[in-house]
């Protein structure tokens, strides 16, 4: 079954560079897009770059076309990008994240061509002619323009945001309010017996321990082994209590 | 006064490729970031790489450290970067998004290191000790491996995002219903006078021709340019009837 993904071409217009063509391609396996356009490139060794580590199957089936009209042709949604100039005043415009959100969605059902200009003039007037609308990368407006490979990544990132799923750890699991309860009473009774603080633990004492304990972050696998240190410490530390100690 | 990115601090530990410390710069002036700290590049010409096109005051300020504990010190969150791989299970991992999330909170007062490792080998076991959690791009599990440079332009770009006002047209205004109107009754009144359709308009026709028009999403200023177009077909059209059309 084609994945949304396979709806989408990317097409380079006039591409200088074919370590360009390479890093998009390299970008393209990334992010799990693999319809690569080639529109009048200046050099056709582009199938060898070097920069394409990963995605040689990308450039192999990349398909060259004579104009962006005939790279488009099959496509009902075709976007463009920009680092945005007075003379695309006629096209809107939207944010790379409000562009991307619209592609997502159309995405699902219908070809999607989305062009990159050449690094030295980006698209041309007429290239955009064929586009419904412009995605620009929010960029600093005294360094507006992106290197190719980079912004092809970035709006490839952003286009399969939520696609793939992140082996992340953001879920885990912090240590129980017990257990932290626990290293906060441990570390008081240490701190007495070292004669950090006074034997008798004052309110004030408890509240600086607990709370700073709470600003630890400690999960749940590194409780256990903090609570057996803490309780060896206290161990050896009332082992050395003279017998005369309050 | 300085802005929340002064507190960022790009680390690149070890990287091969001159070109790439220039593709990270540049990717840096792009998105308003200018502090990069370099631990020990197999390169030093870094500082003249071509690919760093605007970016030549981001490398010229950029400083070089022998280890990546000096180039970290006076930081207060240390930020790794990878493609993920089971030697790293220690430290917490968050998705790009998420702990970019974090960053932006942080660097609003505290000093940030983000480190990227060699292309070769990516950040080594002891440069993941510094650091207090890992952020991963969320790519293809087939084709983990990002190219630095884009990796860098990437996670920037998340960094920055809601920081960079974007001059786009989203909020282009559309045609008004009343012009909408206007220009559904010129096509109908065309539509009979061409013998498109009969005379005597439908409920069925006009119908037709009102949705048509308001899925074709016409934007204010071309409302008159096309009732203007409309308008002088209907005259032409009109002029051409023959004296004995109903």
């Amino acid at each position: 079954m084609p994945s949304a993904g396979d709806r989408v071409n990317l097409v380079l217009v006039r591409t200088r560079n074919p370590l360009n063509i390479g890093a998009a391609a390299r970008a393209m396996s990334n992010f799990g897009f693999s319809h690569l356009r080639v529109v009048r490139p200046y050099d056709v060794a582009f199938r060898e770059a070097r920069s394409a580590v990963g995605a040689a199957h990308v450039l192999r089936r990349a398909q060259i076309y004579e104009s962006t009209a005939e790279a488009v042709a099959d496509c009902e949604l075709v976007v463009g990008t920009s680092a945005i100039g007075s003379r695309q005043l006629r096209i809107p415009v939207k944010s790379l994240e409000a562009g991307a959100k619209l592609i997502r969605k159309k995405m699902l059902s219908q070809k999607v061509a989305i062009l990159f200009g050449s690094e030295k003039s980006g698209l041309s007037s007429d290239d955009l002619d064929h586009c419904n609308f412009l995605l620009h990368v929010p960029t600093r407006g005294e360094h507006l323009s992106m290197n190719l490979g980079q912004a092809v990544a970035v709006c490839l990132y952003e286009l399969s945001r939520g696609r793939i799923k992140v082996e992340s750890t953001d879920k885990l699991v912090g240590a129980s309010a017990g257990d932290l309860e626990r290293f906060t009473q441990l570390l008081l009774e240490a701190a007495a017996a070292s004669g950090y603080s006074r034997q008798t633990t004052t309110a004030a004492t408890s509240e600086k321990f607990r709370r700073l304990v709470r600003r630890l972050c400690i999960q749940a696998d590194d409780a256990g082994v903090l609570l057996g240190l803490v309780r060896q410490i206290l161990w050896k530390l009332r082992r050395q209590l003279p017998p005369d100690s309050e």
